[in-house]
């Protein structure tokens, strides 16, 4: 028995919206539970990876990078989008020693984060990565970012105060904090869940 | 002197690429900072809040919503759009009402997160709320959420088991983790930061 009959929608048809350079929005027209229709409109997205690299000496590895919907350089983790067919863990080793020229020689997948559920499908696979060694970055044609390391301490006092507000970066700051108190536990084998796995 | 000029971006010229029902989206051209131009494609958002709601006894007003873009039923904190020249208070007051039918003598302004930097420019208001007493909900049409109320710990559990994935709501429970620890500390006069103030 489906206990959640009432609440869920079925999609009746599908328009698409914006095939664009980057963004790819469809309007769906659902079923409502209660009968009659209404349009869901949202961004189509190959999913991410976003990784806490954690420093032998504790410090974290961040990314300034100017963000222009919102008009201002921005503190995050590194991040990135899926390539076709690329699994999660390879993009997570792939985005960053492209972006910050670390390698990592332990790899940890912590959980997921849907950013944007009323208009996008997104979900971005944290992972965490200890062992780092530095070798040269590769950046993408066009993609300019400073590379940083802080300790947690620094970007916890930047998530309280307003300097941090990316979303993804500071669900990375409840894992750092719930897995350095011991209340989470990592597995770094390296492994997803199977019925996560990407 | 800025010294981020090797990272930002300037507008050269924006075009309108969609005006859904829901969504609207531009693309802006930039000059770069090395010099030549790229595209940058995203959605406008009016902004939105979002309630972390306590009740006298510890436990956290919840939703259940399906939420068509992820197929599933999702477990979120209270939250919604503002609507044109509604304070940004105003907006947390009403949606909480509206959505869950509780009022709170009691607000607090903690601070922000912007879910998706890439392609959209929303920012959400993360507010807290206590004092709470149940009146009668009024959902828009076409909207059907489930009220419930969670103890913290259930809460956290399913942030770190995977049930919990919606990124705004675990960014709530790194606030209530900070707060109830005494690591952040709240202002309970419902006043945002004048620089903030929306």
């Amino acid at each position: 028995m489906d206990q959640d009959l009432h609440l869920r929608e079925t999609t009746a048809s599908r328009e698409e919206l914006l095939r664009g350079h980057f963004l790819h929005v469809v309007r769906d027209t659902v079923e409502l539970p209660g009968g009659g229709r209404a349009t869901r409109e949202y961004v189509l997205h190959p999913g991410a990876v976003m990784i806490v690299g954690l420093l032998d000496d504790g410090r974290l590895v961040l990314e300034r990078q100017y963000r222009h919907p919102m008009g201002r350089v921005m503190l995050e983790f590194p991040a990135g989008k899926l390539d076709a067919g690329e699994g999660s863990l390879a993009c997570a080793q792939r985005e960053l020693r492209e972006e910050t020229g670390y390698s990592a020689r332990e790899w940890a997948f912590a959980g997921r984060l849907s950013p944007t559920v009323a208009y996008s499908d997104e979900i971005i696979d944290i992972w965490f990565a200890r062992g780092l060694t530095l070798g040269a970055r590769q950046l993408d044609e066009g993609e300019f970012l400073d590379v940083l390391t802080v300790t947690p301490q620094e970007l916890l006092a930047g998530c309280r105060d307003g300097r941090v507000i990316d979303g993804k970066t500071l669900v990375g700051m409840l894992w750092w904090q719930n897995v350095v108190s011991g209340a989470w536990t990592l597995d770094w084998s390296g492994a997803m869940p199977p019925d996560l796995a990407r």
